[in-house]
């Protein structure tokens, strides 16, 4: 149940209520900005009569809360959060950030030379596969720790931070000392064990993936997780749901955008490479998905896609991704926004 | 199969290929364009060895054909359809054309009123039902003869053309006689006694929504019923597809506009009223649309939401409707077109 | 709202509480059984307050209706509904009903013939499409007439009751002289008109198909229009949703049987034909289907499936249909019916 | 691709083929049993000529193989696998194991109860969760170890061996000494750091669940990862996957009796309590599943649902659960097998 206060509400009257609810046996936050005061109590609510709640002259609102997020939630939390990369910013009204790369990591040389390209045409960040998880256990598994260093590398040569995908729990200290951003993949969005890893032992920006058949909401209480456990810089991803559409790897879900902003104060990025498997399809999701107001978008990038070791077909060549850099600013203009 | 001549080849050569082809037991479809020449064969092409084709001077490609459409394939037809609706054109780079309107008509006076403010904040066209495809026997079916009429009015006071839903083909005439587009519904996608009678009994411009399960290969297949039975002014409209997702009614696929323009020569136009069921992100999505190069947007637009008989949680005020066009106009004209 | 009565309520005082219920402007239906009395009101039922109504001494219980359906729904009417076909009954707990045929009906000979065989194997009932609903406008679309009267010929040489789909509203006469049970296809299933046209001018029971993407109300809702509009012979059939899953071309869902005869009181048959799209998966189900509880079994027999004309991976030869209702029977036994 | 030798070919001619795939850079998998013998080769096997294998004398049929498994593949490994768990088999034509308990383990007593109870019941292994996968972290995360020493306690007094899901590799010890089978929830299905932990970490039978939006072909591969590191001792288990319908909880798919029995060797067991979420549904789905062949069921099961600590409303309570189990044995019967 949220309490919403009335702002001229004495602090003193409030700490009673407060501790009023605690004797009932509630867990109480009490949660207070500029413009506004809310209370929640979490427990058995059904019990308590709103009606006889609002006679409290102190109480402006009272709601039952559906959603069962808490650290996410905008209600407690009103201000967009913005995450510092490196003295990038992402989220709020800041830059819409660029975030490009290869799927995997295939050599030092071929990564930072991609780097440099990525930075000529106006991305911000180097994104790349260390660790690769497969749907078979006879695929390529990425390169691993060589893949990191490769990408450190890289970004010593660009000074572009660098993000990459964390599956295990065990790397947690080597991304810790390496990587800008750690990404968890779609198929780990409900791997709660790492969720709570990463809200633990790092305080290091997550990108998390929606998982590929994940509402919303799950998704935000994935987020949630990671925030409980002490780790607040979470920046969703939006990276296509799975449905019986076969002329797309997955449907690019875009209300998300505006959703996430009225939930939420996380920063939204999106993902259009996976989403569409298509490498055709990417500039004009782009575009959309910056007209709707994401905050980023991770695209994935390759000098030769015909050969690149995995996933090709939904790579741009750098030249096609300068473009699209520069028609996303335009639109990002139109909405008072950059790039 | 799909085999492309050289520019150069010679008709007489080319006239004697077609003619072995049609000996051969083969439907044999000839298309020429200012740069192109393909011609397609429908039959068993198993036998046909594709390299011996190609020892052939005049055959510059040949290509398994996947996509079961002729018609509706731009492979065929490489140029955009534009359709031209009492002046109005819709489709190729013509202006993004902005639909606006109640679901149901409610009554003379209010749809004539409710129209002259779409025109005011810059909507282009009128939609509005009169029949109305209900889930349950129980809901509100439409004012039905005297609904069209209503909007007739509305048309002749504002000039705006009309677009209504058909839902049987014995109203195709009344339709013919009133209506300037006319809608199918997203539940009679597969209805194909319809769709050939409205192939058949109309030229009327036909507004075809996507089945909200449906693929885009189906859905172009009923594009192509239409078309097959005569009626090549095929629109086609997503308005959003069902998943598991519940923050959203449907999810909206943008996907489907890179799509459709690859694949067919036909408008496409976005419905992001259905396919959120809210209005919080009815703006978000169209600028999103807009960008990713829709040849229009239909958007329910309603004076009073919260009265409205029927879907009122999903219909824009017209005063924010006129913010909405303001923007998309802006996105419009970095991409090249205009609003 | 539902108001179940006491046994012993005086009907002069339920005639009492139903002309006050009218009086305030509620639709009432008044349902009484051998072991209930239930009353349904059908309006703007929020400001009733329940408590109240339950100190009313005739009043047992009170419950706010979320299910939109009453003709369908088991609370008016708690006994089964059970349908006879030319003597052959489909529901309660009458022997499961196996219908047998090809996809589409090829000439009188093939269908005759097969009829026979459907009938020494066990089948009752002979199915055969002679107006096909295709995605495709090219594809073959059914024998028409001929067709039907193909089937007819078989009726009177085997005895065996026929089913086909309508896909027209224009051929109810023709299902009305001709078809004992009258499919309406996936595709149609919400297809409003045709469902009020087989309401209206029709009694023959109508065989109604689950969408592929609709949900179990919404398709109880198209048997509520069918019986709203006068016929109250319905019998669902479940043919497989729509997921992400391609090993089937379809995912049959078995929970339909148990829903639909808590939620309503009309027969259930199971496709698992469509369904599956492989004959290899047809037994399994089919007998998972009866040991589930359906009421019947439609699927397709052919005796060259690989030359059949349409859909040939998913028939059964006539020899393998025996083998299926021979198990089938002995499953049916162990759960007190037989076949 | 696969070549199937013909029964008669001699060793020595085998040994130089696979030995000349070698050298040309095949991984080579040499499979053969009593009535087969089939050669499998991993790598570009684009330019290997069938047409040319094929004249070669030994050679009985080639094909290109689609499916990326191999370990879990029955073309590979024809025979069924049985798997022993403290002398019970699961698999082949080995009786339907019932595997009952509650959904989280509540203290000692009370599964030590349930044990027994499920015991005189007729269920043969005990199911229990002692770490919970909970969508949000202010959810009971089960009691941990404490809950697994309880369950050792319920093995010591019954007899039943126990079952428990695994969340996080640093377990896989504790599992490894006390539980009998391991499970592998549905969001962990596709952590792949987890199945190769459990691959290489135990030999411990796994009862790998399928991920509510996975493919089959995914399952498989999931079982293959698991296999490929060293643990061949894998149970597959459905439990519903993810669709638009919402009166159950997931869609509980039974064509994957007969697929998985298809393609691969490995027992399938159902799990209808989390497939439905409805303890109504449970017996239909169960009597379906047995008829269609599964190898065994999983089954909530609790003494008090109305005040289960979790998922309450989805659990049979014991005496239902003795009734299903005598209905289910019936039917097992019919297809010979037995309970």
């Amino acid at each position: 149940m949220i309490i919403t206060l009335k702002n001229d509400a004495p602090l003193e009257i409030v700490k009673n209520l407060v501790d009023n609810f605690k004797m009932q046996g509630f867990e109480v936050y009490d949660s207070m900005g500029k413009d506004y005061h809310n209370i929640l109590l979490i427990g058995d609510t059904k019990e308590l009569d709103e009606r006889l709640l609002m006679t409290n002259p102190i109480i402006q609102n009272v709601s039952k809360i559906s959603s069962p997020y808490k650290l996410a939630n905008r209600l407690f939390h009103p201000e967009d959060t913005v995450i510092d990369v490196n003295g990038i910013k992402i989220g709020g009204k800041e830059n819409v950030v660029i975030i490009g790369g290869p799927c995997s990591v295939e050599s030092t040389e071929h990564v930072c030379n991609l780097a440099q390209q990525i930075k000529d045409a106006g991305g911000v960040m180097l994104r790349g596969g260390a660790y690769k998880p497969r749907t078979s256990p006879y695929e390529f598994q990425g390169l691993e720790t060589e893949g990191i260093l490769a990408m450190v590398e890289a970004r010593n040569r660009t000074g572009l931070p660098i993000v990459s995908e964390l599956v295990d729990s065990d790397q947690i200290e080597e991304f810790e000392k390496y990587v800008d951003i750690i990404q968890i993949g779609a198929r780990n969005m409900q791997n709660f064990s790492l969720l709570k890893s990463v809200g633990k032992r790092t305080t290091k920006p997550i990108l998390l993936k929606r998982g590929f058949s994940n509402t919303i909401e799950e998704w935000i209480m994935s987020a949630e997780y990671i925030m409980a456990h002490g780790n607040k810089n979470v920046i969703l991803c939006e990276r296509g749901i799975r449905t019986f559409e076969k002329y797309t790897r997955n449907t690019l879900d875009l209300s998300v955008i505006s959703i996430i902003k009225e939930y939420t104060h996380l920063p939204i990025v999106i993902d259009p490479s996976h989403a569409t498997g298509n490498w055709k399809y990417i500039e004009s999701l782009s575009l959309a998905a910056v007209a709707a107001g994401a905050d980023g978008l991770i695209i994935e990038v390759h000098n030769q896609p015909e050969c690149a070791l995995s996933d090709g077909a939904q790579c741009l060549k750098p030249e096609k991704f300068e473009q699209l850099i520069n028609k996303a600013r335009s639109i990002a203009q139109v909405i008072g926004r950059d790039i």
